[in-house]
C-alpha cells in the first residue's frame, strides 16, 4: 500500500476527505470521451442528470422543483444563488456556525447585500428561538440561508426547524446541502426549503468540477434580473439550460459524464437510503475504532452527522499532527486536517466509494503508527485488536 | 464511423468545433485518478502547471509574471480578471466585435463597472485610430480589454497595436487569449498585456473545468481588496494558490491531472511552434478543400485567424445547416454552428488533437453529405477529386 511516488501508482490513496472522494472506477472511465458541448447526445446527458437530481435523488416532482448546473466549484454555486435570488433591496439572514457559514456571510458582504449574520460555535447548534427573534429585531428580512452539515465540525443543522421559521415568516429560505445531498434524506416540503445547493464530488460521488442547485420553479421562476454577476446569473442559466439543453458556456463535459455514471451507481447501490445506511455504517465502525484508540470527538453525539467526523488532538505530547498525517498518507489513507478555530483537531470523512472494510484498514494504520510515534492514548483501548 | 450510439461509441467524434476539442487518449487517462485536493502530490500537480504555463508555454520570466488558476468556465476567468483587477473608481474600456467582446461588456455591465464600449462589425478588425482618440473623449479610463482571436467569426484582432495604445495612456491591456493561447505565439511585452486568460480546453488540449491568467506581477500585486465576489477574488485566489500551493475552494482535481499531461504532450510535440504550424497547416487544407467544394469563408484571409474559420451558407436553397450537421455528425464528425448576428454562417475549428487526414476525411464527408442533399456549389470544385 506504501508507496514513494503516487502519482505513478495505479492504486489510488483512499480518501477520508470531504471531497474531492474516492470514486469508482467506472465513474472515472465515463470520462474518457469527448463531447462538444452541444452535441446531441451531450445535451440528453445534461437533461438525464437534470431530471434525475430532481426525482430519483431528491425525490421531487418535476413540474413543482428545477435544477440548475452551474459550472465551477461548490463554494460558486452557493454565491451564484446568492447573487441571483435576492432582489436588490432584500436583506438576507445567515446562520453561522463554521467556516462554510462564515463564507456565506463573506459572499453576501462581497455582493453588498444587505445582511444579518447570527454566529454560534462551530461545535453547537443555532438557537431555534433566537433566530425567530430576529425578525423581530430587523425589518425587511427576504431570505434566510444555512448549512445543513457544516463540514467544519461534521455537525448536523436542523434545517427543519429553521425552514419553519423562514415559512412562518414567509421568507425565501436557501440551504448549503454541499456535503449531505445523496446521502441524507431531505424532505423539500417539511422543511420548506426554496434553494438547495450540492456539488458533483460530494456523496452522489461524482468528480469535481460543477455544483448544482435545485430550485423551486414558482419563487425562482420571479427572480429575472436580480443577478449581481453574469456568470452566476441563475435565472440565465436556467433559461439557456430549459430552453436548449445546453450551458450558457462550456461546461466540465467530462466530469458531467462521470457524474451520469455515478447517478447509474447510487441506483445500483439502492438510491439515497442505501447510500445513507453505507454511510452511517462506516461512521458508526469509525466512531467505535476511534474510541477504542482513545480518541474523543469534538461534536455531541446527538447533534453529530455520519459525513464527517473532528476528533480532538492526543493529549501525549508525542503526538504531532503533520507527523500523523504524513506516516498515514505513505500507508495509502488521507485524512483531513481540522478546521475549527479554537480546537486543535482533525477530521475523518467517512464518504465517497469507501467500505466497512476500508474504514477497519484505516484504523488498523492510526494504531501502527501511534504506536511508531510513541503516542499513549488510552492503553487499554489501543490493545484491544477485537475493535481495530 | 458512423454509429447511431455515440455514447456506447468507444471511438469519439472528431470535433471540429472552438472546445471542447477533441483531446488525446493519454490526457483523459490521467484523470483516472483520485486526489485529495490538499494532498502534497497533489499541491506539486498545481505548482507544475502554474509554472510552466508562464515559462514553456507564454516564454516568460516567473519573476514578473505569475499565474492564477481558477476554477469553472473560460468566461469565469474572464468575469474574475474583470471583477477583481479594476479600482472601485476605475474605468473600462472594451473593444467588442463579436460575441465574446460582447459578454466581457456586458460582465462589466451586470458589476456596475463605468465602461465604454466601441463596437465594431464581426468580421472587421477594430479601429485603432478610433480607439487611442477614445482616451482623448473619456476620462479616466484605466483599463482596456479585448479578445485575440474572436472565436465568433476567427478573426484575428490586433493585440500588439492595442497594446501599445494602452501603454501610451498608461492603463493596463486585458487580453482574452481563450482561443489562441498555446497555438499563437504571443509576445506579452510587445503586447504590452498585463493580463491574460486562457482555457483548460482550447490550444493546449486539456479538458473543460478551469481557466488560468497569467498576470503581469507589479501591477496585479497592488488589487487587493477591488474584487467584487469572494469567488472569483483573484487577489485572494493568487494568495491562498502561492502561501499554500492548493486552491482556496475545490478545484475540478482530475481536469488538472490531464492539464498536465495535455503540456507533457505540447512539451513533446515541440512546443507552441510546433503546435501551431500544425494548426496552420490544417486551416490551409481546410480552407483550400472548403474553396475547392464551393464554400467561402466570412473573414477577409489577411485577418483570418488558422484557429476557427467562419463559411457562409451555400446559396442553393437546397442547403439545410441541420440536415448538414445531422449528416455529418452521423459520420462521426462535428462542425459548428455560426455565431455572427447578421449572417447565415457555420464555423470549422482546426484546434485539438486533430491532423491534416482529420481534416481531409471532413472534407471528403462533406462532399458526400453535399451530394446525398443534391446541393450544388460550384461544380468544377466538387468534382475535383484532387483536393478532396
Amino acid at each position: 500500500m506504501s508507496s514513494t511516488s503516487k502519482i505513478s501508482s495505479w492504486k489510488d490513496s483512499v480518501l477520508f476527505t470531504p471531497g474531492p472522494l474516492t470514486t469508482s472506477q467506472t465513474v472515472k472511465l465515463a470520462m474518457l470521451k469527448d463531447f462538444g458541448a452541444r452535441d446531441g447526445d451531450f445535451i440528453d446527458v445534461i437533461r438525464d442528470i437534470s431530471q434525475r437530481l430532481i426525482t430519483q435523488v431528491a425525490g421531487l416532482a418535476p413540474d413543482v422543483f428545477t435544477t440548475i448546473l452551474m459550472q465551477g466549484c461548490g463554494s460558486m454555486g452557493v454565491e451564484s444563488v446568492i447573487s441571483s435570488v435576492i432582489p436588490p433591496f432584500g436583506k438576507l439572514l445567515v446562520i453561522n456556525n463554521g467556516a462554510y457559514g462564515e463564507r456565506m456571510y463573506k459572499t453576501a458582504k462581497y455582493l453588498n447585500i444587505d445582511t444579518i449574520e447570527l454566529k454560534y460555535e462551530e461545535d453547537q447548534l443555532p438557537d431555534i428561538d433566537e433566530i425567530d427573534q430576529c425578525f423581530i429585531e430587523h425589518d425587511g428580512l427576504t431570505h434566510i440561508i444555512m448549512v445543513h452539515c457544516e463540514t467544519t465540525s461534521g455537525i448536523m443543522n436542523p434545517i427543519d426547524q429553521v425552514g419553519q421559521i423562514a415559512q412562518k415568516h414567509s421568507v425565501s429560505f436557501i440551504v448549503d446541502a454541499m456535503s449531505s445531498f445523496g446521502a441524507v434524506d431531505i424532505d423539500f416540503d417539511a422543511c420548506c426549503i426554496d434553494y438547495l445547493v450540492s456539488s458533483a464530488n460530494k456523496c452522489l460521488e461524482g468528480v469535481p468540477g460543477f455544483s448544482f442547485i435545485i430550485a423551486r420553479s414558482e419563487p425562482f421562476l420571479k427572480t429575472q434580473g436580480y443577478a449581481r454577476s453574469l456568470c452566476f446569473d441563475l435565472y440565465d442559466q436556467h433559461k439557456d439550460l430549459s430552453q436548449h439543453g445546453y450551458f450558457r458556456y462550456t461546461p466540465a463535459t467530462h466530469t458531467l459524464l462521470a457524474f451520469q455514471q455515478a447517478l447509474n451507481e447510487l441506483d445500483q447501490e439502492g438510491g439515497v437510503t442505501a447510500r445513507s445506511e453505507r454511510y452511517k455504517n462506516n461512521h458508526q465502525v469509525l466512531l467505535e475504532g476511534m474510541q477504542a484508540l482513545g480518541f474523543q470527538s469534538v461534536v455531541n453525539p446527538e447533534n453529530q452527522g455520519y459525513i464527517i467526523t473532528s476528533f480532538y488532538y492526543p493529549e501525549d505530547p508525542g503526538f504531532n499532527f503533520d507527523t500523523f498525517y504524513e506516516a498515514l498518507h505513505k500507508r495509502g489513507y488521507v485524512i483531513y486536517p481540522g478546521k475549527l478555530t479554537h480546537t486543535e483537531c482533525f477530521r475523518v470523512a467517512n464518504i465517497g466509494r469507501i467500505f466497512e472494510s476500508d474504514i477497519k484498514d484505516l484504523l488498523l494504520a492510526m494504531k501502527q503508527v501511534l504506536a511508531d510515534m510513541g503516542v499513549s492514548l488510552s492503553q487499554t483501548s489501543v490493545s484491544n485488536n477485537n475493535i481495530v
